[in-house]
């Protein structure tokens, strides 16, 4: 299902495989092959939104290739993590932040569900307030998914929206959130890591809630609201009609969609 | 115009001063008439949402004043910040939280600016976050204040709107700010402290905006809503349709107010 977007004029698919079938591609090679196709509409002098996660890693890497090799010049990078802000540095891609650049070029960035609308679910890597906050104020922006990540609608998948919520007594919170959405079967869980089962804190210093649905959820600009209306929460992961372009690699070739 | 809100059927107003109208009562004493009033609706056995701020320090003084006398039982205190937390505690007064009791009995606390429709500023005192978790999810929220903070709009004192934010990239979440309400003449300035200017840190570890404007910015859901929609904003300092009373202390005696 996932490739055929049938009412979207704008779509575009290349072949990139060698006609055998048999040869497979994992899913980190699909990652690095969308990623490379939008580091094709990186040019120089632009000031790039650079993502977080294994995907959006791919597409540093090789824009930190391109500016080795002379490619490109003259970019300016804005890290949407830490981590990638790490990343960055080790390639020498020179970066600044959203205050001296508060209008960028374009960003790249993969994301964890993508529905037909090119609506977004992003955040399980950690990093959705920064991501969305950069993002949120660029000319151009890319997506980047391997097939799976292509969904029906928002929570689809079954995995995670993340929510990032203070701490401040985060399962009042958590409560609010499952609550607000029991009609669609909702489950919220605190994201936690390590044996001990510690909270997972975001770059800002707050929690994150998974929450998973049984269903669909409806409206999302007023499932939105409504979350960013507790008190407790921060920041949710749909990233609603902020994606630009879509780059999908599947087994069959790299489809690109532009938005209408 | 301040106690007349004359299309309110409920409204009660009491003389409390002796007659010689040339006895002038300070600001505080106003402030601890509205909140020895508020605390008038404390009922043994009730779990209590405690404010923060000069106006709420009376009510808490008054109640544990109510507790060493004997004349109050069995109160359960849920503090709206580690100030309150620390003056309940040396009063006395049992504590506990949101999570152990996600449902409140009573609120009492203060606020900067009250419309006519008892929305409310709050958060000068810099605990707005904390304020709107614990007294959103209360059966009755008392709002006690002196005449002086009775406006014709959210706005109108001329004072702040404080809006929490995320550290990061501040300057860029507070001119978004700015720019959302530019038809209304908006400022926005980071709350500092000290000699040295450093920024003021809330209790969740964030920053707070101070918004300025010089017109009515109208619609407050939608504009509390197109805050809360920018990344980097945790929470704003509106209280919308929160509080069930209002009780208000001026010159000419103390307003209690219901909301129909």
């Amino acid at each position: 299902m996932a490739l055929a977007y049938s009412k979207k004029p704008t779509t575009t698919t290349t072949g990139i495989m060698p006609s055998p079938p048999q040869l497979l591609l994992t899913q980190d090679d699909l990652k690095k092959i969308a990623a490379y196709k939008a580091v094709e509409f990186v040019e120089s002098g632009m000031v790039l939104g650079l993502g977080t996660g294994s995907t959006a890693k791919h597409a540093i890497d090789r824009i930190g290739e391109l500016l080795q090799q002379g490619k490109l010049t003259n970019i300016i990078g804005i890290p949407t993590s830490k981590k990638t802000h790490e990343q960055a540095l080790s390639l020498g891609i020179p970066l600044s932040d959203l205050e001296t650049h508060p209008v960028l070029d374009l960003a790249i960035d993969g994301a964890d569900e993508v529905d037909p609308h090119m609506n977004l679910v992003k955040g399980r890597g950690g990093s959705l307030l920064r991501e969305k906050m950069i993002e949120g104020c660029c000319k151009k922006f890319i997506v980047i998914v391997d097939a799976t990540k292509l969904v029906d609608y928002i929570g689809g998948s079954g995995l995670a929206l993340p929510v990032e919520i203070v701490p401040f007594c985060w399962r009042f919170t958590a409560e609010k959130l499952r609550s607000l959405f029991k009609h669609a079967g909702c489950v919220a869980k605190l994201r936690v890591v390590g044996e001990n089962g510690e909270p997972y804190v975001t770059d800002n210093g707050n929690y994150v809630v998974d929450l998973y649905f049984e269903k669909d959820i409806g409206d999302l600009v007023a499932a939105g609201d409504a979350m960013l209306r507790l008190a407790g929460v921060v920041e949710h992961g749909m990233f609603i009609d902020m994606a630009t372009t879509l780059i999908v690699a599947g087994e069959l070739g790299v489809t690109v969609k532009n938005k209408c």
